[in-house]
């Protein structure tokens, strides 16, 4: 279904420093985009980073559209400038949860999936499920620090609004 | 209210090595059944495990009843066939979330709980909560692996639709 | 927005170990108030805790209100007694999912954050989100073991049930 996801699983021990350093990660960048800090979001990338948000049945097929697409630090750099400063919506608080993080690859390349849940509160409103989903991530270090070569973010939540669609 | 789950903890090392595995376990099952490849469910379980799904309030009074019950992996893998072979239903997407493990026990029997919630998406609707629970697990460890001598799955939620029991 | 949360990140491998060590208080803490234990709900406290759970906006605008404010352990204490005893509401079931956990600051003092989801059952009907919120968190270490020295939950779900204010 998503290939290089279900493959043997590497060292356990590799896996468990990584586990949690890959936790730090999702904490780090769900804590960006929930306090607004889009101008940081592009941070989390590589340069040749691919960044793609799309629906189960699409991913399942292997369509690459998506609600969301870039293939580059620049382009993700731009679509955080549109949902920053172009676009009208209402105010609304957004919640990231992750959880269910699995490691499938802890080499150089290191891929790894987590379920994820956000949550929308509109102003006066009560707090909604907006989408849920998994992430489908290849990490790559540099200096040190873990970067997001690609995120596939896929949701299974059908009934989304289109109409403003932020970064996940 | 649920014996052997409230007692002393375990050494501070030992549990924090084997809080990772466990989460690793839970993230693999999980994914096992939200991809729906039930055939590989009931590896998950011993031999003569016991599995069952029960509302809080039979749980709270002891009552060994139960939405599902299965006292061997024999039963389990008639249910993993039944649900995937024989039931007829709408399609669906399910995600499990586990978080807030607990471990109570930590010897050659390991006990732990953690919460569950369990989103439900149909086709053209929503996403929803389908089913929020806590599991009260028994692991032993089978070459070097851990597998589920028992788990409990106790949910809170009241109105669930009992047409179509998935596993948990 | 939240002075002292957004500072650098301390030492990697403190992190990680602390970062085990906080999440098993957490599974614990929010344990004690799902099964209704709200007189051992005190002893996660330091004697001089702060304790508040507030809207995000009142937050953001760094207002000292809140929906329960508690500036002693003793406090915590009567509030712990006025919910379990003194108030009348229909039954329910809680339960906490915490997410997401972040480490701040990992001295003497340990600054942390953390998303909570908190949903609520009531008898024959769904479970619902009764409120999504973050935890911020100050811990102290007594006796090698962690106390909150201040907790503050800041909730983005504006629309909850006012009437009745249960710890979280």
């Amino acid at each position: 279904m998503y290939p290089g996801f279900d493959g043997p699983a590497p060292d356990p021990k590799t896996v468990r420093e990584l586990r949690l350093e890959i936790e730090e990660f999702h904490s780090a960048y769900c804590w960006t985009l929930d306090r607004g800090a889009l101008e940081e979001w592009p941070e989390y990338f590589t340069d040749d980073a691919v960044y793609r948000i799309t629906a189960r049945e699409n991913a399942d097929e292997g369509l690459p559209v998506g609600l969301v697409y870039a293939d580059s630090k620049a382009m993700i750099r731009d679509r955080a400038f549109a949902v920053k400063h172009t676009q009208m919506y209402a105010p609304r608080y957004m919640q990231h949860f992750v959880t269910n993080l699995r490691i499938i690859e802890a080499g150089v390349r290191i891929k790894a999936q987590a379920n994820y849940l956000l949550l929308q509160t509109l102003v006066d409103g009560p707090s909604t499920i907006h989408q849920a989903g998994r992430y489908y991530d290849t990490f790559v270090r540099l200096n040190g620090k873990l970067l997001l070569k690609e995120r596939q973010c896929v949701y299974d939540t059908v009934l989304i609004a289109n109409d403003l669609v932020l970064p996940v």
